[in-house]
């Protein structure tokens, strides 16, 4: 596994840790991570820091997305995926989209390249934390 | 006009007094304002800040939002609009599209409900900020 994935699953890790959702996310551009973050609906009870929306705004004002790469290790909401279409991002790299198709079609519709890395290692923390959680998971993916 | 959009076209307004873009946006849920926002990316130099996102996270988590209307005084980006798909919004309201057609027909595919007021006020005061800031209306819209 590439050092970005890896960075994303300590975020998810690290939320996890907070009583958190564990979404990870990273920005890569030239070969080094520029932003990361993670989850925080209930470390901050804010219902938009999504991982992708909390990386993007730990990057701040970078102007163009054009040589950047989003690392997430679940495939993005429309939410997220809003974002990377907005922004001209080019590349998404998940590490799955078992237990959450996401918004794979639209991104690929956008001309998003999309690489879906289907990590054992990010499957089963999704999937044991939905288990344990599904009210959590419900209201993050809205279908409550 | 409803309250609603005289709502958030003041938030537009306060947005352009404190130096940022001027676009603000409104929850109306049960005939009621639940929260407000304003664009703050020049404000807290923050890209994901538009008003719908700034607009949503006041709201906080309030779990289902079935019975909300989002309003906004410019149709929504992709960013905005995939929100609204995500969290399952059934009706958006806009001041204008004339500027900024934004992610009208992705909302329209996903079973949104718009209501374009076409209003002059939002048209000039969005048309007027372009005008005379266009590297931050393009940087605000992923274009640069």
């Amino acid at each position: 596994m590439d050092e970005f994935m890896k960075a994303a699953i300590e975020e998810a890790k690290l939320s996890l840790s907070e009583g958190g959702i564990p979404i990870g996310a990273v920005l890569e551009r030239g070969g080094k991570i520029i932003a990361r973050g993670h989850n925080k609906r209930v470390q901050e009870n804010d219902p938009l820091m999504h991982a992708e929306i909390d990386c993007l705004r730990n990057a701040g004002r970078i102007g163009r997305y054009s040589a950047c790469t989003l690392y997430s290790t679940l495939m993005p909401c429309y939410l997220c995926a809003g974002a990377v279409v907005q922004f001209n991002i080019p590349k998404v790299v998940v590490g799955e989209s078992e237990n959450f198709t996401g918004a794979k079609e639209f991104l690929k519709e956008h001309g998003v390249f999309i690489t879906d890395l289907d990590l054992s290692e990010c499957k089963t923390m999704m999937s044991d934390f939905i288990e344990n959680n599904p009210d959590l998971w419900n209201e993050d993916i809205g279908v409550l």
